[in-house]
């Protein structure tokens, strides 16, 4: 996508929806906005091959080597999120199908089962002709596999192919059904099978089926996905070296493993929309509120540092909200400013793309309401200026430097989110709004962290976090007992086995020695109730969870008012014994970082900081506008020392720091 | 239904439920309570015909006969919306199809598909039996076609009919798949069609379908109410002739374009039911308690303006409420004075028939909680007495006189909602609280006010506000550029063309050139959320909605805090860029009705007025006692200066007025 | 399942969970806790069925075996609320059929249609081979039938069987069509059939099918369970002679006719779970604060009383919390005391068994965070202790007494429940919430109480009350009529023929005479409505609901303020015209109760009482400690005059009491 060191900004341009004779003029704009790169062709597949058996590859050659003229490297798209009718027509059970077995058609897009074996073949045949005609092309920089993978519940289908799938899984997981029934506890209420014809999909039960059931089907469900994917880079590894292969990620989706996707992947892209997805995000209205104009201040940068993780350290902003969206319940415009500024963030966290969705607003179909840079009337939209000093910021800006390791992990898991929805147990126990919680808490204090996955070496860092995980792979406890670093344990961790099954030595499990204690019983709270502790001297609360625990070798640390451990230490390994409020966690926080010898910073509530090389950002979130003097250690390069709401400013970062 | 310048008192009567022994006591009882019109029939097909092949209308002809001996008035329902079992058995595909694909089934009411033909030729059969046999009877006065089109939700079908139906409608209005793809954008997602046998119905697709694509079906869809209607109505002009031919539409019904269906009708009648409407109408809850008793001062008036436009002056109320309903999801009592009042206020608005609903509150199946004049053990029941004091109302009134045309229009268009709910772009965007709003805003000023529909003619008027109307139709345009009075066009007016498309001008579209703007953005906003203006020194918002506009030739009236234009007007054209609060409507209406030169009013909460010929009408809704002896300006016939809650006045309107 | 005047501590275990050698020691420690009843086996189908043709009862056989030696005696369940795989597909229409058509298949239990007569012959044959296998067993003390009728929503199934199931059981209460069709009052929407073979299930249809067809759907729904375990009962007794057969009811069901039941069993006992029921019940969120770690002080308390009157005087707890479940929305952990708090205050009511669920806390499958006595790593938890200490409990009471028949009772119907659920009229009109407030009330008062049946003998009685009863049956219209008591009717009550029709004399329809009064209107609030009243100086309201009265016969005792009937007294019989607000409810019950000549108590809030032979038992539920020295009038044997929360004081009631 880009140079090391240096990122590139693009954007995404359908061609295929303009006259033809538009398209030069959008890429000599393109260029003179600071653009650079331009994924095209996702969505194209009506207009790639009209009609069965025949296809029409021309206009594309024409649309690349227009933009090519102009020095912009495009990023192609494989057309397999948006099947054409005639094809759906010759095979209509590739659908999905839903909860209630209805299946999921055609009229939008994403209307195909992963696990559909046809389906496959013919991803396989239109990559195969894309790649052939244009894998070796000189404007083509890179491939986009599909589009947005899960967006619109697309994960799970309960149609016959995933059933077939699902059971050939399992014999290949299980050997023998015995082993099956033994390790789901099938004898629980009669639900022990004589061999693996008899197993359905977990749906459509009277009640709640085995949890074990729907942890392999959601295990399946996420192999489809990579499987799918995998079909797609195999062929294009072949058929156009050298390029990178990406796939854009989406905010805060759990439904398949994205690191396992990611093996077959180069870079990890993303879309970001900050003002919807805040806007569709489960947090209260009066925060909603304070931001609804700018994003919440740590969302992007969360979703930055997962994917650069997921991206072994290459990452890019695929789609970049550069106005109102046309998708969440309320739309809002963001203030000016904040469309450079998300680019900048993105850039300040590693990223090497930063690609504006869209170029040119559509005035038909489903997404009329999304803003682009230029209106449908072909005049530019506010977002283009914006676009230009992005690019004038990364000319000040030159070499950006590698983005280096932090000194602080969060480590991330899939599997755990699958295992925590199966059964929360309590309403709202959502791993994704700890997860958040906890990146932001540590945030606040001007920390940059890694966000990685459950395999990932921790050595290194002097802080780490596991969120709640209820399954504990052998690899990962191992790495856990050889860390050095203070590491907290949130509640529920080595709950599970792999078979979703409580351990033999109760919770956590393998993670028994590590922390030593022992979890007795668990409790979850109603919203406004909870129980009540002194930390640190300040009042806080466990509220959605807490545990009992009974100590063997750890020192209690803090206790709830019920007089049971809330925290425990043995040695640099604590666990935390229930769902902390902010403050709880702030503070918590603050204390292993203390322990773990990390320089902290209290930041007004919107200002985050995030360094790349050797320069360091400050973003403004607002609602204030900030003097950020006492911030700065180094000659501003970008911004002034008082920070508007949606200001940015950079500063080379002195080698005391 | 009556003479011009007078209003009947009707009932809607069920001779089919009770012993025929009872029938005469009835209608005896029916006149004396100054009754003179009953509805009969509309649900009586399975006695019409109780088999296949086997016809009995003799107890019809006796139920007529015996009403017509009392100088009753019969307007007799075609029985087409309740097919009786043998005949839904003989063609069961003749249901309508739900959006989850399940038929919608015998057991209650409306169990058709308004697409299949099979079941047109029945309705044609039986009405042509009907008005073979009681056509010309000298006691039928007119013709009630089927009964509340769209109730419970019946309008659209997902049926193979429809299908069918739709896509040979769809090639009527396109000629070639080519025009449609292109008029609908479908290379969008790669939904571009092969031919007309390829379009499905917009429905069960993994997301939202092209707006296009539901916008012709929403067409389609309120084409067939109108076929469906005119089938009976073809008949029945030759059969019967010289009777009025009507049908019963329902409150704030959104889903079929009722000037359409009006086109082969002669009055549009209505069903009222203030308690139940208001019950489920999405007020806020303190206003709900305020009027439970009363109704909504304006919800009723606002329907029989509607409908009165409808009816190209000619409307009634077929269905009165007389006590309470069983449908609503809680059911209150009127207050004393109510049936009166609401019968009432309908005659001042010009209504030529109050028909109460029911006579006999049925002791049996769905609709036993439902009031009625007479209980079910033969009593009289409160209503009764009140339908007698009404009856006295109009002999007090004598000549009635026209309903002059008023001079403030609100464009009404059903095409619109369609519009607005296939991408209401901010979830709280509703068309019928927008144009209700203006209309109570207008109301509460004193004036009276005809809803008009797109076609309209204008001319005369001397304000006019136009409800968000994203496509506007040419002749409206011509119109409105050729319009003298003051015109208020309210936003999203304009933004999309007749394909469900942004115009290549931008939003307003084809008022550009009248209003001197264009909008370039637009965006919504969550409850509690909203941006702030100052107009006429009052701190007011725009919530839901605002618009960002550029000027072209128009002068800003008002801008919003940040700057940006809210409120422009060229010469006599005014445009308001967002969805304002209660003060800023009545602000600004207040100030068009002040550049119109209309005289205006500020009534307390609940006092509404309206003038029918030289009458001049006075209600009070409440909460309080009003003394309206300010208000009156001549000699009160009916009511007192002291008005209680509930109360009536009427007075002569002098020649100063 | 325990001798008269005695009562047995009981616990639901699966040994087929477990391996065979862990079995002896579990029995042992059984036995050391105090146990002496074990349920066993009603999900073990899978295990005694492993395939089709192939039984395996040795495990069983051991199993039995093991317990008995150890003095345990079995109640063995039979398995039929979970078929295994290899049965249903062998006739896969067996499931039950949703209100949308989809089967509710395997993989989790109660996957049956109770209508599916090859069901019920697989049940008769499995039963039969258990019977025959340890009917006659030593060790097996009792049986239970299947599990938790109409858990998860179950009763009622839109089938094939069903359908031809309700026709027979229609032709069978109706001879005629005719005489339906009349009776259903199938003329009003022209709903009438020709033949029993043209009716439906009342589902599927546009909108509310007739309320009649409901009922007796639900009627016919509820005889199918009572069928299904006869099938049971008559095979086991003739081979299990002498055991007691029981089934095992839950928390505030309402599906099927609990008294039709229980005319095949012996003993009623239910599923108790204080905490997760309080989570879903319809509280106020305060109230499920307050009591979260209790349980509500009266929800246990009315469920004995509840199924001892349907047990003939003969109930128990089949299943027991001992902990945190795993199936409410939150699952709080019960304050230290409550474990053997609740099964005192079952054996103060009269239970001869309470049961705890279960033995040890599941490792697998769906109950995994529900917890036990034991936990899955075989150390025992908290609740084991307080097990214990129930069982010395038991030993200081030595002989129990009888149960006396109470002064105060309740009405209760299932069949009113249905009626109310099909027209409610007022969304929130819940009967549970009706009868559950008015056990509330009374017991408060310190009342023992009986809830009885609608064809319970109510003399000897001194205070009754009628919860709303639509359908008032000719004998229990009679019983009241002699009844001598005080007798508290409620609104509603009589308004409903059997055939769901308005009486052709109007509610209270057969009570008309009794109460001399006759209602002519009803209307409901929404929340937040209501309508006032002052009683004995007490300012208080109706809401939900309220009646508008005329009084033949009564005095009227009290007025609303519009100055209509309130309530309303003729001798001994008062009718209550609306929902009383808990104020209201109270006073009123106090002042029937001192007509009644009973002797009241004040207790604090969370005491609450209850007396079983000579013994009084007094249960603190919080939120406070109570000093109980006023209270007490006697020697306590069991706790102290400071009582905590959680805590449990007994002693021998004086003579004078
Ligand atoms: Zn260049
Ligand atoms: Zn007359
Ligand atoms: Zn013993």
């Amino acid at each position: 996508m880009a140079d090391r060191g240096s990122a590139k900004i693009g954007v995404c341009y359908y061609p295929e929806h303009w006259p033809e004779d538009m398209w030069a003029d959008d890429a000599r704009r393109m260029h003179k906005g600071g653009i650079r790169r331009v994924r095209i062709g996702e969505f194209a597949w009506s207009r790639l091959e009209p009609e069965f058996g025949r296809s029409d590859f021309g206009w594309l050659a024409r649309a690349i080597d227009t933009l090519h003229a102009e020095d912009l490297g495009v990023i192609l798209g494989t057309p397999t999120a948006t099947p054409p009718k005639w094809l759906v027509d010759r095979m209509p059970d590739m659908f999905a199908i839903d909860l209630h077995g209805r299946p999921r058609g055609f009229g939008s897009r994403r209307h195909y089962c992963f696990s559909h074996a046809g389906y496959r073949r013919e991803c396989a045949r239109i990559v195969t002709a894309l790649g052939a005609a244009f894998g070796q092309h000189p404007g083509v920089v890179g491939w986009q596999i599909d589009n947005e993978y899960g967006c619109h519940d697309t994960v799970r289908s309960y149609s016959e192919s995933a059933l077939l799938g699902f059971r050939h899984w399992l014999k290949e997981r299980y050997g023998t059904v015995a082993a099956l029934n033994e390790a789901w506890g099938n004898v629980f209420w009669s639900m022990e099978y004589r061999n693996f014809e008899e197993i359905d999909l977990p749906v459509g039960a009277v009640t709640e089926t085995n949890p074990a059931h729907r942890t392999d089907f959601d295990r399946y469900s996420s192999d489809q996905v990579r499987e799918l994917n995998r079909v797609q880079t195999d062929i294009l590894r072949v058929l156009s070296p050298g390029r990178d292969i990406v796939h854009n990620f989406m905010t805060f989706h759990s439904d398949f493993d994205h690191y396992d996707v990611m093996e077959d992947l180069d870079v990890a892209t993303w879309d970001s929309y900050p003002l919807g997805s805040l806007d569709v995000f489960p947090a209260d209205p009066a925060h909603k509120a304070a931001f609804a104009r700018t994003g919440d201040p740590d969302m992007q940068a969360f979703h930055h540092d997962l994917y650069r993780g997921a991206g072994r350290g290459r990452f890019g902003i695929m789609e970049q909200q550069p106005g109102p969206v046309n998708w969440a319940d309320y739309n809002a415009d963001p203030l000016p400013g904040l469309v450079r500024l998300w680019g900048l963030e993105g850039i300040a966290h590693g990223a090497e793309l930063v690609s504006y969705f869209r170029w040119r607003q559509t005035p038909f179909a489903q997404e009329q309401f999304h803003a682009g840079l230029i209106l449908p009337n072909n005049e530019t939209d506010r977002a283009y200026a914006e676009v230009q000093q992005l690019a004038r910021d990364l000319i000040k800006l030159g070499d950006l430097g590698a983005t280096a390791p932090a000194k602080v992990a969060i480590v991330n898991s899939y599997e755990a989110r699958w295992f925590l929805a199966i059964q929360p147990q309590g309403k709202n126990f959502s791993y994704v709004e700890q997860i958040f919680s906890i990146y932001r808490a540590l945030r606040a204090m001007g920390l940059d962290i890694d966000i990685v996955g459950p395999e990932a070496n921790l050595s290194g860092y002097a802080l780490a976090v596991l969120p709640s995980m209820p399954y504990v792979p052998p690899l990962l406890a191992a790495s856990l007992e050889g860390f050095e670093g203070q590491l907290l344990v949130m509640p529920r961790t080595g709950s599970r086995t792999a078979s979703h099954r409580i351990p033999t030595n109760l919770a956590p499990g393998p993670l028994a020695g590590l922390l030593g204690i022992k979890v007795t019983r668990v409790e979850s709270f109603r919203p406004h109730s909870a129980i009540r502790l002194v930390f640190e001297g300040e009042h806080c609360t466990f509220d959605r969870w807490r545990e009992f625990v009974t100590v063997t070798e750890a020192d209690i640390v803090a206790r709830v008012d019920d007089g049971r451990p809330a925290l425990t230490r043995k040695g640099n390994a604590w666990y935390l014994a229930g769902w902390p409020d902010a403050t709880l966690l702030a503070l918590i926080l603050r204390r292993l970082a203390g322990e773990a010898g990390l320089a902290l910073e209290s930041f007004a509530p919107g200002l985050r900081t995030r360094r790349r090389g050797h320069w360091c950002f400050l973003f403004n979130y607002g609602p204030e506008v900030a003097d950020i003097s006492g911030i700065v250690r180094g000659e501003l390069v970008i911004g002034e020392h008082v920070l508007p709401v949606g200001g940015a400013a950079v500063w080379r970062e002195g080698p005391g720091n």
